[in-house]
C-alpha cells in the first residue's frame, strides 16, 4: 500500500534494503514508480545495517522506506537513519511494541501484528496528516490510506477480534513497565545469547556487532554437522524453532516479546553444555 | 481484488446492481476498466431481484458481478442468473454457509467470513483455475489472485486465528448436516417471520415476495413513530439490533446461521403482541 499511496509512475523512491523484506519491499514500489537503492548490504550477505555515510538518498525521492528489523539476517537499525526532510517510511512488523520508537521521526510506520503485538490478521498504521493527501481518488478504496483515515479505520468492518487481541497485549505492555520495561528485558534477554555467542570462538555470530537484532539472534556453529546436532539436541531438551531460515540456514533464536527470559536461560545454558561436549 | 485481476482498462465489466454493496463494487471496477450496468431494480429501492428477461449482457463482457444477499434492503437471488459463457463472480458474503451453491456455475465466489462463517478478518476466495492467467504481473503481489493461488494461500503470514474459528464453524455445520440441513433451519426461521408479516396488513415487507432474503427479513409498520416503539419495546423484551439501516430506515431483523431458532420464536411472538396492543 505504501508505494500505491505515495509513490506516482515518475516519481523515484528511496529504499534502504537490508534483506529479504526490504527487497520485496523495493520490488513492489518498482511496479508504481522508480526506486533509488539508497544504500544496501547485499555484497555483504545483509550481515550488517548501512551506516550513515553509506547512504546515498535520491534528490526529491517520494519517501525513504526501511525496514527496522531483519529477521532472517538477525540485524536492527540501532538508530534511524538522517533522511533530512524526506518522509520516512518504516516495516517495523517485526520490532514494533518491542522498544520505544521515535515515531515523530517517521511520516509512515506499518506494523503486522503477529511478532509483538497480537495475532497474524491486522497490521497497525500510523500515517503523518499531510501524507493522506498523496492517496489518489483513483485508488481502489480499501487501499487508500486516506479512506481509512477518513473513516477512522471503520471503513470496512475490521478484523475485530484481531484488534481485541492487541488491545489485551497493550495493557500487558502497560503493566511490564511500557515499551521502556519491555526494552529493558529484551536487551537482557538478548544479551545473554549474545554473550554466550561472545564468550569463545565455537559459536559465531552471523550479525555483525553493532547491528545485532534484539529479536533475532543468529548464529552458526564450527560445521553443519554440528548445526543438525545442535538442532536436534536442542529439541530433545524441550527447545524447538531454532533452524535458521532456509535461505540462509544456521541457528536463529527468535526471542519476541511473548518469549519468556526463562526460555533464553535455558537456551544459554544448552548453548553452554553443547559446547562442553562438542566444542 | 476482483477487477484488479479480471478486468482491463479497455475491457468490459458486467454488474447486476441490487444494493449498496453491489453498487460498490461496480464503483470500484470503473477504476479498472469499462462497466456495464446489466440490470438494476434502483427505480424500485432494491425492492427485489431483477428478473431474467431484464438481464442485458454486453458482448464479451470479462464477467457479470452480482451479489447473492442484500443485507440492506432484505433481498436474496433465488436462482443463479443465466450468463451463458461469460464468468460469472458471486460476492456471497452474506449468505455463504446458509444454503448449497451451485460452485460449478461460478467462475469465482469471495465471501468475507463475519456473516455466517467466522469472526471478520479473513475471506474465502474460490476461483476456477482458467481465471488465475488473467492476473497480470504488474500487480501488487498482495493483490494478485495468482500469486495466493500459487502459494496454497500462503505467501503471507494467514490470519491463523480466523481461519482455525473457520473450520470450527465448518465442522458445527456437517454436524447441522452440512449446507442442506442449515438451510433447512434458515427456511424455517425466514419463513416464520414472513409469516407474521403476511398475517395482517399491520407489518408490510419492504422486499417484493419472490426475492425475500433468509438472512436479513426488512419491514415497515405503519408509522415511523411505531417504528421507534417497535425498536424501544423490543429492546426491553431483550430484542437487540431490530433498527433498519440507517440509509432506508423500518426495521430489520438479521438472522444469521448463529441466530437461535428460540429468538426468531420470541420476535415472532413479540410482532403479534405488539400487533394486539397497537394494530
Amino acid at each position: 500500500m505504501v508505494p500505491m499511496n505515495l509513490l506516482s509512475a515518475d516519481a523515484t523512491a528511496d529504499y534502504l534494503v537490508t534483506g529479504v523484506w526490504s527487497t520485496k519491499a523495493a520490488d513492489e514500489a518498482k511496479k508504481i514508480g522508480k526506486v533509488h537503492i539508497a544504500a544496501t548490504t547485499k555484497a555483504e550477505q545483509f550481515t550488517r545495517i548501512p551506516r550513515a555515510e553509506e547512504i546515498v538518498l535520491s534528490r526529491g525521492a517520494a519517501y525513504v522506506h526501511m525496514t527496522s528489523n531483519n529477521t532472517i539476517y538477525g540485524t536492527q537499525w540501532k538508530t534511524l537513519p538522517d533522511v533530512g526532510d524526506t518522509p520516512l517510511v518504516s516495516d517495523t512488523s517485526s520490532d514494533m511494541f518491542s522498544r520505544p520508537i521515535d515515531v515523530a521521526r517517521h511520516a509512515l510506520i506499518y506494523a503486522g501484528a503477529q511478532k509483538n503485538m497480537g495475532p497474524a490478521g491486522v497490521t497497525v498504521v500510523i500515517i503523518r496528516d499531510d501524507l493522506l493527501a498523496r492517496s489518489a481518488a483513483s485508488l481502489p478504496v480499501m487501499l487508500s490510506y486516506a479512506v481509512h483515515a477518513e473513516n477512522r479505520s471503520l471503513y470496512n468492518t475490521p478484523p475485530v477480534f484481531a484488534i481485541y487481541m492487541l488491545g489485551l497485549v497493550s495493557r500487558w505492555l502497560i503493566g511490564q513497565g511500557g515499551l521502556d520495561g519491555i526494552a529493558a528485558v529484551n536487551e537482557r534477554k538478548a544479551g545473554k545469547l549474545y554473550a554466550e555467542i561472545d564468550r569463545s570462538g565455537f559459536y559465531r555470530g552471523t550479525a555483525q556487532t553493532e547491528s545485532r537484532s534484539l529479536m533475532n539472534v543468529t548464529f552458526r556453529l564450527p560445521s553443519e554437522e554440528l548445526e543438525k546436532q545442535f538442532i536436534k539436541d536442542a529439541e530433545n531438551a524441550g527447545l524447538d524453532g531454532l533452524k535458521g531460515h532456509r535461505s540462509v540456514g544456521g541457528i536463529r533464536a527468535s526471542i519476541y516479546n511473548a518469549f519468556p527470559e526463562a526460555g533464553v536461560d535455558a537456551l544459554a545454558h544448552f548453548m553452554r553444555e553443547f559446547e562442553r561436549r562438542h566444542g
